[in-house]
Formats: C-alpha cells, sequence, structure tokens
C-alpha cells in the first residue's frame, strides 16, 4: 500500500469484502430497502430486557451472519473492530465477547462502520488472512441516553434524525474476487461551530465536504469516475447542504450522489424527519442495498463516506460545538 | 509483518517509538514517579470552567509536547489514534479536533493507549511514515460520569481504584533508532462474571491472563525475556490475581512484574486504595517513566499489556458482569 495525496491510502493487492449481513429494527422493515435486509425485527426488544440488550443481541446476531456468509471458519476470522453509539461503546463489547476474535473497540460515531472497514482493509493489505467489522445502533437506547426518555412523548424538531435500530457487519479479506477496497480516505475532525444537537446533519456536513474534496484531489478523480457516491448519514438537511457546498468547490455530486439516511425511510410515510442517523444505518445500507448492487453489478465503483458527530450530551450544556468527521473508503468491482 | 502463532503479529522492520509525552494531575504529582512526568499540574480544572474541558486541554496539550519533542512537523503526522472513557470519547475529538490530523477514534477503556501503538505500528509497518497515539482520564469526569458526583463526599471500597488524572501521548515512525515496537498481540474480550464495578482489578485480571499466556505461546518467550511486564492498570488486588493465576499456568512473573496503577501512586501515604487506573495511567506511566528508563538503556526489553473493562454504569445497573481486554506490545531497544 502507499500514501497517496494529503491523506489518502491506495492499495496495490485490494482487500476483498468477502460477505456482510444486516439486522434491522421494525420501523426500517416498513422503509423502502426492507426486501435487501437480511433480517427484519418486528419489536424493538427481540426477547431481550432492556434495549441495550436488544442492540448487543442485534450485533451478535449480524456479526455471526455475516462469518457464516463468508464461509470462513469463525476460528480463521483473525481480528475484528466493532464500535457503537452507547457509553463505553457496549453494545459490541458486550454482543462480541463471546466471539473469542482478538477485538479493536473503535469510535467514530456514526462513521464506525466504515473506520472498521479501513482499519479491517489495512490490515489484510498487510498481509493479515481475515478480518471482521461492525457497527450497530437502536433506536430506543440512543433516545433514552441522548435526548429524552421515550415514554416522555417529546416533539422532534423538523431537522432532527432518527437513529437507526440495526447493525450491519462484514468480513474483509486478504483474497477474493471482490468487492475491493481499492483506497481509503481517514478524515479529519471539522468543527464549524454548528452547536444545534438537533441537526447534526448541518454539523457534520463540512466534514463530509473536507474529506470529499481531499479524496478527488489525492486519487485525481472527480465525482463521475464512481457510479454512485453515498454518505451516512447526512440525512435530507445535511445531504443538500453538501451537495451545495460541493458545487462552491466546482463539483457536481448532485447526480450520482445519496445518502444512506436518505434511502433508508420514506420521509413522507414514515415521519423520520431529517432521515435516519446512527452507526447501524450506513451499515446495514451498505451491508443489505448496496453490497448486494455490487454483487448484482449494477454498481461497480461506489465512494462509502460515513460521517460521525463526535459529540456527547454533556458537551452540548456546557455549549459547545459539534465536531465532525468524515471516512471515505472507494469499494470497486 | 506476518501473524505468529495465535493472535500475535512480528514485524520485519520494527516501528520507532520517536518520543512521548505525558501531562499529569496533581494527585500524580505527589507520587513516586512525579520527577518523570513532562508536567506537573496543581489544580484538576487547568483553567477550564470544567473538567470534561480540563481533560481536553490535557490531552491536547500532552499531544502538541510529543510531536514537538519528535522533531516531526505537525503537518507530516499521517494519522492518529486517540481515546479516553468519557461518554463518546469527548475528551480525545475535542481535544484533537484542532490538529488538523486524520483522526481514528478508539475505544478499549484503559487499554486504549496500548491499542493506539498497536494500530499505529501497523501503519508505520505498512509504509506510513509517521503516526500520533494519545489516551487520557481524569479523576473527577470519570468519578462525575461512572460513580458518584465528587460533591457528596462518598466513601471508596478497599478495592475501588483511583482514576488517573492525566494523559500520555507517542509519536510512532516507521524509521529510527528505536526504542522499537517488534511485536503485538491484540486481545479478546474475556468475562468471567465478575460483577462488581468497584473491583475492576479482579474483573481484568483473566484477560490479562490470556493474553500474557498467548504471547509468550505465540512468540516463544517466557517472562524471564523481558526486563520488566508491566501491566496498566491491575493496580494491587489485579496484580496479585495475575500473579497467582500465572503462577498456575506454569509462568512465575513476580519478580519481573509490574503495573501501571501500583507504580503511580503511593497506597500507604495517598489512599489510592488498589490503585492507578484509567486510559491516562498507563497512558502516562508509559510515556513519563518507562520510555525514560529505556533511553537511560535502565530497561531494554518491556512487554508493555493494558488492560481494559469493556462496561458502562447502564449494565451494571442490569446486573451485567464486566468483560475485560488486554492488548500487549513487545517494546525493545
Amino acid at each position: 500500500m502507499k500514501k497517496i495525496g494529503k491523506q489518502t491510502i491506495s492499495f496495490d493487492s485490494p482487500p476483498t469484502i468477502l460477505s456482510t449481513a444486516c439486522i434491522v429494527g421494525p420501523k426500517e422493515s416498513q422503509g423502502p430497502l426492507a426486501s435487501y435486509f437480511d433480517q427484519c425485527l418486528d419489536d424493538e426488544f427481540w426477547g431481550e430486557k432492556s434495549w441495550e440488550k436488544a442492540e448487543s443481541k442485534i450485533i451478535k446476531e449480524t456479526v455471526n451472519m455475516a462469518i457464516a456468509k463468508s464461509g470462513v471458519a469463525s476460528s480463521s476470522i483473525d481480528y475484528c473492530f466493532a464500535g457503537d453509539l452507547l457509553n463505553q461503546c457496549i453494545s459490541s463489547s458486550f454482543g462480541l465477547r463471546d466471539t473469542n476474535i482478538p477485538f479493536f473497540g473503535i469510535f467514530g460515531a456514526c462513521s464506525t462502520f466504515v473506520e472498521g472497514l479501513s482499519l479491517a482493509a489495512i490490515f489484510a493489505e498487510s498481509g493479515i488472512e481475515n478480518l471482521l467489522c461492525a457497527a450497530s445502533s437502536h433506536f430506543c437506547s440512543a433516545e433514552k441516553q441522548f435526548r429524552f426518555p421515550l415514554e416522555l412523548g417529546n416533539q422532534r424538531t423538523p431537522t432532527s434524525q432518527w437513529t437507526v435500530t440495526g447493525a450491519g457487519a462484514a468480513v474483509v479479506s486478504k483474497s477474493g474476487t471482490g468487492p475491493y477496497i481499492t483506497n481509503i480516505t481517514p478524515g479529519k475532525i471539522v468543527d464549524m461551530g454548528i452547536k444545534d444537537a438537533n441537526n447534526m446533519g448541518s454539523a457534520m456536513a463540512p466534514a463530509a465536504l473536507d474529506t470529499l474534496i481531499t479524496h478527488f484531489k489525492d486519487t485525481d478523480r472527480n465525482p463521475s469516475y464512481y457510479d454512485a457516491i453515498i454518505t451516512g448519514d447526512l440525512g435530507h438537511i445535511g445531504k443538500s447542504i453538501l451537495i451545495d457546498l460541493a458545487k462552491k468547490e466546482g463539483y457536481n455530486i448532485k447526480s450520482n450522489y445519496n445518502d444512506c439516511g436518505v434511502l433508508i425511510f420514506d420521509q413522507e410515510k414514515q415521519d423520520t424527519h431529517a432521515g435516519g442517523s446512527g452507526c447501524g444505518c450506513c451499515g446495514s445500507v451498505f451491508s443489505g442495498y448496496l453490497y448486494k448492487q455490487m454483487q448484482d453489478k449494477k454498481l461497480k465503483k461506489i465512494l462509502l463516506m460515513a460521517t460521525g458527530a463526535l459529540t456527547n450530551s454533556t458537551t452540548s450544556q456546557q455549549g459547545e460545538s459539534i465536531p465532525g468527521i468524515a471516512h471515505a473508503i472507494s469499494i470497486e468491482l
């Protein structure tokens, strides 16, 4: 592998994404992508006594499914990377504690899934055989932790996003027949001073812009190189901001750009305001929809760019702004 | 690099730890290692309005100091890895948001510093020039978040550990004259069913044992290979458990083994019960004391094994046990 430009790493022997899996909750199962998900749950608890335990079960079963689909024995997965939105990433640590796979905990808020794919790709290119990455989120555990008790029935602001209940997982391997991770552009923290914790799309869009432009310059590519450029999860508001910001920088992404948070819910029918969010949004939309589109050769080259808001409720209460980050990876057949 | 044994990675061109830096709080400044720390603060706020903001400032200034000492321009640091104990790792994201270095957020509880060194070593061996890693913790922000408001003046149980106020940072480079990271043994999550959130040493010791034994078997080394085996942070109780458990497995580590949480405080004079803990404990003890012992050639081969309890207050309240993890790296002249 070699570093190209300012912050992109290009792979000489691009690692393969051997398999993916995703499990989603009831609301996601009523959305436009339902048929692409491996398993759709009909309640938020999935037989567990708490939302946190349910989220752990979701990431656990998603990981088991990804491993089973890959054809690689669980004992042959060398290392795994996982994270989530819960304090101290407990969904991942409790969900994966029985896997018996050496574990790197990661935290990139909603960018976690692509952060994991990036690290897995680096390990694979460096000679490690099989890697696993996973990320999850859960609407109820996230609302409880970041916002208000669900029982309060608070009204949501129009700019707010709906945390996806779900998880995505992928097995990345040194060798295989693709889809290949051809390069990665890990992002910088960008903070433009947005303080509204109910408008994450606006807070994260500048970070997405920074990584997007850097990626194009580093790789000497332009938007038309890709069949699809997909962010996760700017939602409707962040998406339109990114289109505008990119245009000002001379890049027209309008025709082939979309966002996981926009794709996963039907904005009109599902009352999800600015769209989906959460580590599980990009995780499940990539693992379910996008990966299968690539397997069917409907998409041959995509740029997957997951965005995260690196904040918590304490920093909001202390009047801080919201730092954003975006990690991009090129996935090609 | 190549994988050896079950879970160790051995480096063909071992990366160098070019520089380290550490800043600690007032209690740490009264402990036995005070003279080794780069900067000792005389209050927990360091001029900030909240403990969270103070912790961010500590990691920020520690990182700046490590970069300055390395002689590498900040703009030539390719990627950084950082994490902490606060919800959503805000100390790191706020502390490092102005660095302008592509950022991987990591979470391994008190094992975070060695997790970062491990990832930095992988990147360096794979051809990336300069990496940064950092971790922090703060007694007051941790007590507030994980236990009780400090103002309550709660009594602490004898098995409890004292979260270190401090941060450690290191610049890892592809080339240099050592100390070298020669191999890494990333750990698995191990949960032996301990549920006492005030006895983290007991909860983490089995994970430390698992990684330790695996490391010895993978590398075909035994305890006497190292001048020092250092865990961070099992504290007094976890340390004695690990010695016993290792003995049962046929490894006598008693003569050359110690723990960062034991080293940093004077147990009798400082009223810190079972010893120090927190990401900043291993971070500052390594960056301050151990690294300088290696520079002075008093230690030539060490095994640094940081341990983490992958839990939070919600899981404790829901009756869950405490999963532990331990990541080990060999550092040699």
